[in-house]
Order: C-alpha cells, then sequence, then structure tokens
C-alpha cells in the first residue's frame, strides 16, 4: 500500500498579548494565550518542502498581535472569532482555522493596577471552516470542594474490590468545562458569568451519590441557565481526600484529619446536551 | 428541548505501578503510569446516583495491580490489552474500556541498580469494545536537534509578515509520536524499537525546507520500517532557537549564539498513513 | 585530609493534610502542606547506618496529622511552633526542628463548600533549638501589575547596553515574602492579613523608578504596619511586558499592545528591617 | 527604630543561551540556563529610584550573550567565572557577582545533530567578591532506583509510630548534588565526569541501612575520587515505592508490586567534606 498524507494542521501556539485600554486614567487590561492551528492545502510543504501555501507561524503571531490593538478584546469567543474568520477568509489556501485562548483573570486594585485571580482561566475555542463556525466557551481548574453531603454506596463488587462504601466523605474536584453555542451571535461575557455561577451552585446544591450525578446536575444546570448553549462538556477529576486513622495515636475516629492525595485520581468526564429529538 | 446525558466515561487515572521482576540475583522493573477510562450503561450513575452499575476506579486501581502481579508486564501495549479486555469482558454494563499508559525507561546499571533515562516516554492505548480493538504506541518528549541542514523559504507574505527567509536556521523539536497497529498481535516491544530508530534516523537524515516536510519523512519513515503499522501521528512543537545579533557588541555576524525561547512556538500536527486504496 | 560529616538533617516534607472543623452544620476547612526538617545527633545513621538515633520519617507525617487532630490549626505559624518544639522536646537526639507550612486559601461558597483561592499560598517557616525560636510568615506568588507608573531611566551604559530608557512601562511581578517576628507569640493571623495589605498598597501606590524602589516601598510598609516584626525579605521578578511594535502593520505606536515573556526575567531580591542601632 | 535596606541583589534570571561551535561540517553544541544576581552598593535605586550605580538585567542578558559568542563555553564553571569576574572587575559599584548556571546535555546523533539527553543537569555556581571566589559544580534530577539492598530497621519508636521495620525495600532517589573547589582552577569537564560516576558506583555499591548512610558513602566517594574538591552537599528525596498488598486477589504476598507515590516524601540533606583539622 502507498503511503499517504492523512489529516494535518499547524499554527504558532501559545502567543502570551495582554491588551491594555486606557479611558483617562482608568486602564482596563485583558491577559490572553492564544493559539492558532490551521489547515488546508498543505500537501506540497509536506511532500516537497515547497511552502508557497504556507502563512508562516510568525505572522499568525503577528496577526494575534495587531487584532488586539485594532480590535480590542471583547470577549476570548469574539477575538478567536475574529482571527479565525481573517484566516479562513484572506487565504485562499487555508480551510480551516482553529483558535484557542485562555484568559487568565485579574482583579481590580485601582484605577491602574490589578492583581491575579487565580481561582479558574476562561477559555474559549473557535473553528471556522466553509459554511461552518463552532464556537465553544468555558473555564479551567475551578477547584471546589463539599466536606459533606457526599457518599458512595452500593456500586459493583468484584475479586479486586477492596473499597467500603462511605456515607459521607470530601467530595472534591477542579472544573475543567466547555460549553458549546448555538449560533455565532451571543452575549459572550454574560454567558460565562451565567454558566460558571450554575457549575458553582450545581456543585454546591447537589447531595452526590456519585461524582457523575453532580457532573449532570452540573452541565444541566449551565444548560438551563443559558439558553445560547446546547451542549455542556466537563472533565472532573476526583480529587480525593482519604481519612486518616488516628485512633494508633489515641485519638478518636471522627473523620477530622485528610489526606490529600495527588495520584491515581478518579477521572469523570461526561457531556450534557439539549436533545435536539 | 429536553436536556440528557451524552457520551461519557470514567475510570482511575495515573496508578503509578512499578513491577519488578527477579531472576536470582538480576532484577528487571517496569515502571507504568496506567490510566483507564470505561464507558457503557452509565446513565444511573448519573441521573439518579444509583452505582450498580459503576465498578469503583478504586477497584480499576486494584485490578491494575493485581494483573502487574499475575501477568507481569511483556509491554504496554499488551498490558494495556489484558486490562482492557479484563473490563469489558467481566464487566456486562462496561461496553468499552479505553487503557493508556506511559512507560518510563529505565538504564541498567548493575544486577538490581538502574538510573532513570529521562530521553522520551512510551507510550500505549488500548480501546476495546464489543468487535473492535484499537492498539497504538509511541512515544513523548523525544527531544532532537539539528544545527544546520533546515531553511524557510517561499512562504506566503501578506499585511502581517516580518519574517525574513533564511537558508540555515537551527531546528528542534520534542516529538510527540503515536502509531497504530494494524492488528491485536504484533511484537509490541520490538516495533516500538524500530520505530524510534525510525524517527531519528528521518530526523537527522532530512535536508528540511519546513518542519511540516521533515515530518512527513519521519512519519513516512516509521510506516516503512514496520509493516505491523498503518497509521503515524505527529506532533512537533517547532522549538524556536533565534539567532542572537552581537554586532553591537563589536562582534562578528555569525549566527553562533541562539536564545532558545520558550513561547510562543510553532506547533505542527500530522498524520501519515498507508492507503487503503 | 580525613573525610567527615558536616551539617545535615532529613525529615518528611510535604505531608498534604486537610483539617475540617464542624460547628453544627458549618464547616471550616485547612489545607496544609507541612514539611519538617530535623537535626541533631545523627552521625551514627550516616557513618554506620545504626537508626537508633532516628525518629523515621513516616512518623513524622503520623505527628503531623495527630496534631492536626488533636490541636486544630490555629494559623500556619503556631501549628509549626506546636509541631518543632514537639520533636526537639521529645526527642533527647534531636537537637533543631524546623517546620516549613504552605497554607492553601480556600472562599466559602456555602455553610460546608468552598472555592479553592488561587492567588497566594500563605507560608510559614518555624525553627526551633535549644535556646532559641525564630518564626516567619509569608505569601507566595501574589501577582500584581500597574499598567503605568512605573519608569526606568539613568541607569549604567556600557559596552553590552541595547536598552532604551522608559518613562512608562508596565510593571509586573510574583511576590514572594516572608516576614520575621520580634517572638514566638502574635497574632499570627491578623499580622498576615495586615502585612499582605500592606505589600498590595504599597505596590499600588508606588510610582516606581525601579523595582528596587516598589520591594523597599513594599518592605517598609509592612514593618510599618505590623510592629511584631523585625524583618521582611522580598523575591520579586520582573515579570517582563514588551511593547508590541504594531506599526509595520499600518497601526499607531501607542502602547496598547504587550507580549508577556517568560524567560530570561530580570529578579530583585531584598530585605527590609528595623536598625537595632 | 527605624527601618533600613538590608542584604539585597538583583540581576537577569534564566537567559537561555545555545552556543554552535563549527569545525567543518561537524557542530558542538552547548545549552544553557545562565542566572546573574550582583550586590554592592544599590541604596539608592531602592531608597529614591536613582538607578545611577545599576548595570540593568538586560544589559546582564546581553554580556551573558556576548561572552558565549567571544569566548565559547569550555566549561559552565569556567564560563560562569568569567562572566562574575567581568561584572565585579568592570563594576566599581559592583562589589559581589554570582552566576549559577545549568547545563542540558545533549547526546550527538550525527555531525550536527543531537538528542536531548534528560538523565541530569548539570549544575555551576560561581561567587566572585573582592578577595574571593566560590566555585561549586554539580547536578540536578539523577534519578537513581536499587531494587533490593536496601533496609530500615532498628529506629526510634514513639507514640506515633506505626512504620514496620523492612529488611527489604526498594530505594529510589533523584540526586541533587553540588560540589565545592578548592581553588579557582581544575579541569571542571574532568571532575565533573569523576565525580558523578563516584556518586553512581557509591549508590550502586551500598548496601543500605538508611539513605543517610546512602547519602555519606555517595559524597565520600566523590571526595576520594576528585582531589579538586573539598565539599559535597546532597539532597535526596525519599521517593518512596510502597509495596501493594495483593493478597485480597489471591496473591501471593511476595513484594513484586509497588505504588510510586508522590507525596509527602522523605527529604534527606546532609554535606560530606575534607577535615581541615
Amino acid at each position: 500500500m502507498a503511503i499517504v498524507l492523512g489529516p494535518n494542521r499547524y499554527g504558532k501556539a501559545e502567543t502570551r498579548v495582554v491588551r491594555v485600554v486606557r479611558d483617562g486614567g482608568t486602564h482596563t487590561i485583558t491577559d490572553l494565550n492564544v493559539s492558532v492551528a490551521l489547515s488546508g492545502d498543505l500537501s506540497a510543504t509536506h511532500l516537497t518542502g515547497d511552502n508557497a501555501n504556507v502563512l508562516p507561524t510568525d505572522t499568525q503571531k503577528n496577526t494575534v498581535y495587531a487584532f488586539a490593538k485594532r480590535h480590542g478584546v471583547a470577549s476570548p469567543e469574539a477575538f478567536a472569532l475574529l482571527l479565525a474568520r481573517h484566516f479562513t477568509s484572506s487565504q485562499p489556501t487555508i480551510g480551516t482555522a482553529r483558535v484557542e485562548i485562555e484568559e487568565y483573570p485579574w482583579n481590580r486594585l485601582g484605577p491602574h493596577s490589578f492583581s491575579r485571580d487565580g481561582s479558574a482561566v476562561r477559555t474559549a475555542a473557535v473553528v471556522v471552516s466553509s459554511g461552518s463556525t463552532e464556537i465553544t466557551g468555558g473555564l479551567a481548574g475551578l477547584t471546589l470542594l463539599n466536606s459533606t453531603d457526599s457518599e458512595f454506596t452500593g456500586f459493583i463488587v468484584d475479586d479486586y474490590t477492596t473499597l467500603a462504601e462511605t456515607s459521607d466523605r470530601i467530595l472534591a474536584t477542579a472544573v475543567d468545562a466547555t460549553w458549546r453555542f448555538a449560533a455565532a451571535e451571543a452575549d459572550f461575557n454574560a454567558v460565562h458569568v451565567a454558566a460558571r455561577d450554575a457549575l458553582v451552585a450545581a456543585f454546591v446544591g447537589t447531595y452526590s451519590h456519585s461524582l457523575q450525578q453532580t457532573l449532570y446536575a452540573m452541565g444541566t444546570a449551565v444548560l438551563e441557565a443559558c439558553p445560547d448553549l446546547v451542549e455542556v462538556r466537563l472533565r472532573l477529576p476526583n480529587k480525593h481526600h482519604f481519612v486518616v486513622d488516628c485512633t494508633p495515636f489515641g485519638l478518636d475516629a471522627a473523620a477530622e484529619v485528610f489526606h490529600a492525595d495527588d495520584r491515581p485520581y478518579g477521572l469523570i468526564e461526561g457531556t450534557v446536551l439539549r436533545d435536539p429529538a
């Protein structure tokens, strides 16, 4: 059988751009990490090294900077959309552009002073190809913990089971969520706030029999809060907190001290969506 | 529209298991990071918290340990296959099992002494579902550098271009490769050695007009060397080394000093496959 | 010359302990990373492997858990002090104990629900030896940015200078601060809040001619706000934000778009202390 | 009490410089991470923002590049010494220069092709001040494992002890070593090879009753092998490998499967030196 080139893409990853807007003495900053991936008619550069169809990744980086300057950053979703449309519309050889953005949030301390808010990173991804635009928002690293209202019982028992059932445990996770928009027009910033609030409220408000149940409640809450969204994907590591048995040290058995373990960890992944049926 | 559960999976990620085999005074060690993800009839735990169909991730971890003890680790591919078949065959509620393994290589220093070889991590992923088995091997973090025989010219020039053409540059990358096997039977360890050697030889031997050209040469070399493989996926970050202009310091312009930059970086991704046509 | 054993210490590093306190339905959590290092009469274990004077690091870990259970965690400084005094007073062979703690802050979301506050980590270090106790508090990773009110001019120019003077730049840093207490008794939590507030206020309020000037202002502000403290150490990386020149793209020269660089970075370290003279 | 400036220093950290030497078609590369820290008469910049005594960190970076071009890199120790002497001799306001270097090793694949050797990083640190020069070499991240010939018994038992004695365990560590030279003249590269070989041989050859015993054996071996050295500092994390009990799964109790744990970990630190007495 002959050997052929399959799917491929290329681009500039992780352009770290900070946009400052000055409104008199009051400044606003937007702190982004932008990654571009382009695909299209790129066989020649792979097969012969002919780069006539290649828009250099250096130029992609420059475009990110120039667009931040010219257009500002209304939201990561809107900025990604601007860029993706630019690459596909300006370059005949580029059929599809994928732009992914991480936005690092900052809290205001003064008219031109800020502190980095380390609680979570906002994310966006836009894919534009001929006749198709897909927009997702999301967040990563939102770490949540309930110190009770979580149990885990009634599971399968097989030859390798040693886990005991528990009626009260710590449930903790670092939420990685992405949500897909029904259309390319939306109030992306308002949706972000509403979706984040819904995630948090559902985590806090769910009496959990499994992290899967919490996941489904969180995804449902986002869709109920945000009519613009059609699908939510969640990736929830189970950040295990194991009770430390202090009875060997003459102490009681109440679960008050926990070991926050690193690895291994449970990992629950799931999608919640509007049923088109 | 109603809200429904979409695709989902769960499992124990990153079980760090080391298997020791003792042949008299000579020991062999295998150092693995094993991640399991199961999917199947899991609606109940999401919708109501009923865990009757859930094999706990703790049990999955125990299974990894027990299988390492009982069967040993012939190769990461074979070990992943054993585990994936076990989960799907023993649990009626589990339709698909995905097992991913990282193997950390060690060099022998003595009969029972070893040093960690940090040059690359070997990887494997197996997906077993009813009537289907997919096996991939690979490696991650193999960092290669050519200090010449790389140029980049003839690319698209647009309004955002500032990059100059170059006829001699450093080309460096950290190879992340996966290769897919045609069947579930193969000499996985021999293929790994052959594929790795082919990747390295192709990187070294290719006069490169673009990293895409090098990628295609590397993928082709693997398929040519390994008849058991049908597809190779490569993810090659372009680890930029920028020439430092030392002429302001009264020195000549020869390109001898480079700044190894962190971000942004080019990222070239592509697939090379046997053409079934 | 003979070869001899010099200074040495050992201990259990990074015990990740979470303490839950339940006040009816309202819970409080304290999330710590505790590292212990002991030194004393430890020649035998080094020279002959005789462990009669060695308190195992596993026991140190257990002690951390048991003390968290028995005493709770009033503050990281107080908890470190309890532990350090325990090791030196209970073990005749241990002359000095150093206990370092990182505390990860969480925000309250509900009676028993919390979100991780990623803005900075609180730190403490206590060293107890015969007749001496040293207590330090601090924080790490507090990332601050002023988008103006920073300049850098009037510096040395030599044969290797290419940097231009600037009258307006972004000044950003990730504060790593430690402060030393005059005595072993203090309201450690109140000092932490006051010191952190002083650091932030000084960063925000200082028109900066150099990051050194800002450092000194920050250290001074902490000592002025906290009479219990005698010394402040600051480690301030200069997180460079370089203006991107967008004039090649037909845009104006106003500094509105910046590249947030990774490496290299300036690193300013300094101590501010009360003059005992 | 008045508030005053205490010890301070500043510099450019982590300049990532790669030096290429071309000998016809055969190239050699040296890959360094260079950090400079200067101290001296720097009160003015702290107290008033007057930078007349400040050599900018940007200039320090340029100097690193220019010296790599002009002088090449005979060894990290020699290169650090060149730089440190330059800063203190050329700048009257700089009394002390500390230069730290990490060197990333590469293996040769061809005349101008290389693969990164991830086994350990070579380190060097030079401090030059008036009338004093201190030179240290070292390495970091050399991960070693013995699968037997390690026990741990006879330790202190107290109220918090749960650890059982063991007569056969895995001993693993990631060696972080620094060694101090007696004088500023030495064959730094030859010492590096000899010291590394001695560390490895001592780890492999020592039947260990404690990691402290292994540490002392390793330090002693380095000093015996390298007459140019007067002191060795070792930092050895105990990378715990815990036996997994597989008897609940119907398997025998032989210790063949281990969990490689992340945290907490023992940490053994010690110095071995020639006795000047």
